[in-house]
């Protein structure tokens, strides 16, 4: 496997099924481990970083769990592919800028992906598609498991996993889930759900991460706290708070449906038609059709497209996938053509 | 033929053949003609009127031209079938607002209508897709040399043909041309282009005729001068206007497809996209994006359209067609809906 291979399939969280699949995108669990007795990456020289990702890097070669994972330095990678890497939600922004001792890997269907000398000296993150936590901390504790029997982790008996920022940690787990609430946000409900969850102390974040405006009513819930409750516990409390939210969206949906269908259906079908027309547009543009392209396929409304298609979309429209699928460097507005070819193609446009 | 069979056909003068049919959507000639000794419509008594209304029934019941015309009285329409009539351009919403002693004759294909009593005792008008006011002049001569030859008009040697607003004595005859200027919009032309038409003392109006604004593109130009010159000098004059304003429209159309095709091809598509796919739409934004598919397909971008059915549905979508094809009265907001549902049956949407 290569790293352009990746372009013509998708993540296994962006296929569109599992449970809740119409309002959960996607689940994902990430854990932050660090090297006992080795500075954190902020802290260590480049020699340093260079032994600790040589240390892991030997470490995984053992592990038959890591079979067949695409190993990749970033010091190997140009600005776009590693652009598409942070795209495809394998990476963060921050592991692209500087390559040094730096690198990922990335499991075959993107489930499972690690990045080396981040803020932390491993963080393993783990992507299912659909409202499926429980079964994404299973497979995340055994890939823990096997690498705990292999190096010692930094752990203290009182504060747990030891980490670079001290929000995390404790368990040094986050749980979140990739939630696309238009009907929430359609009938002015949003706002009023975003409180509450800042409330319970859980974070929400857009659909492209950390730092990012919610677009295209993608919000990301995650738990802030990762101190003073097991991992179980903590993915139970966003379980919890997930089934209200999903509970909230479908009642949202329903009464749009029955209140308000010509309206419903004409936004819908005009986002498709602009999508399956457009000749230049943004990304942003983009992300708000396809949500609502997204509720008509989920209402049954538009009957012809799938959710895979739809977050597949949300993926390749971004610049560095652009430009890979182009094959050469785009300027901001051939992007914006080369979008809308994408888009057309795919959803079987003019 | 009956009023309701006019829906299912289309006007003559939409066919969207004819010369330079790309750009001039139909030719109009219309004379006002008044019988000598009566007093205009406006001075008469419901009683003369009425006795003028049965002078001209028996005589063009004697007049082969006139065989298979529909002949209307004012009286025995309700408020939609003469709003249907108006929609149709085959009479004047003046026609429509008082019945004594009105009526209105229709040829087949609608080339031909005849508004009996409006502001003069005859208004004829002829109507031709296309630029062909020559043609449409000759047919205009022949029924006007038949009616001469069984009623004696109100005629003086020095003033030419009376009529009751004295902008119209002399030839009585307006011709008029309908225009699709989209090119000469888009490049911010129109305004230099309509003050050369007024400084040569002709009148320009909207799509839907006397008082309306301008939409889509669309501009009627006509003659306002009928004294001092004879029909064909009219005609000659037209023409000659008209022919530079297409040559500047072919050349703003050429520059718009040399210089920004994607935005052209955008633009174009997206308006053929929503008219596909929308639930809700007003008539305004209909006839604005009706105009860029047009454009589309003039100029060879959209090869699945073609100028009939845009032309049809400019006329189809007005309230009153849209209250006949529900066989209903509807309310504003249901129009909107039904309005959407014929034009994606029409074009083939969703």
């Amino acid at each position: 496997m290569k790293i352009d291979d990746l372009i013509n399939n998708s993540g296994q969280w962006l296929k569109g099924c599992g449970d809740h699949s119409d309002i959960v995108m996607s689940s994902r669990i990430r854990l932050a481990r660090n090297l006992a007795k080795k500075p954190f990456p902020n802290k260590a020289k480049k020699k340093e970083l260079t032994e600790i990702l040589k240390v892991i890097q030997d470490t995984v070669n053992t592990i038959k769990l890591f079979k067949d994972f695409l190993f990749i330095r970033m010091s190997e990678l140009d600005s776009v592919d590693k652009q598409l890497l942070v795209e495809r939600h394998l990476m963060s922004h921050d592991h692209a800028t500087h390559s040094d001792g730096k690198a990922v890997l990335i499991s075959k269907e993107e489930v499972v992906s690690v990045m080396v000398n981040e803020e932390d000296h491993l963080r393993l993150q783990f992507m299912n598609s659909g409202l499926d936590l429980d079964r994404t901390w299973e497979i995340a504790n055994s890939f823990d498991d096997a690498l705990s029997e292999l190096l010692e982790f930094a752990y203290s008996v009182s504060w747990g996993y030891l980490t670079a920022c001290p929000t995390n940690t404790g368990t040094a787990m986050r749980g979140s889930v990739m939630l696309h609430l238009p009907a929430l946000v359609m009938t002015k409900q949003i706002n009023k759900v975003l409180a509450a969850v800042a409330k319970l102390s859980f974070a929400s974040r857009g659909f492209y991460g950390e730092g990012t405006q919610a677009i295209g009513n993608f919000y990301q819930i995650s738990n802030q706290v990762s101190l003073g409750h097991s991992e179980i516990e903590v993915i139970q409390n966003i379980n919890g708070l997930i089934g209200q939210i999903i509970e909230q969206e479908e009642q949202a949906r329903q009464a749009l449906v029955i209140q308000n269908k010509p309206m419903l259906e004409d936004k819908i079908f005009r986002s498709y038609g602009v999508l399956r027309n457009a000749h230049i547009i943004s990304s942003q543009e983009t992300v708000e059709l396809l949500s609502m392209v997204r509720l008509g396929a989920d209402l049954k409304i538009i009957k012809d497209v799938d959710r895979h298609a739809i977050n597949q979309l949300l993926i390749m429209i971004q610049p560095a996938h652009l430009q890979k699928i182009e094959g050469k460097k785009l300027s901001a507005s051939e992007r914006d053509i080369k979008r809308a070819c994408v888009i057309r193609e795919k959803l079987g446009g003019k």
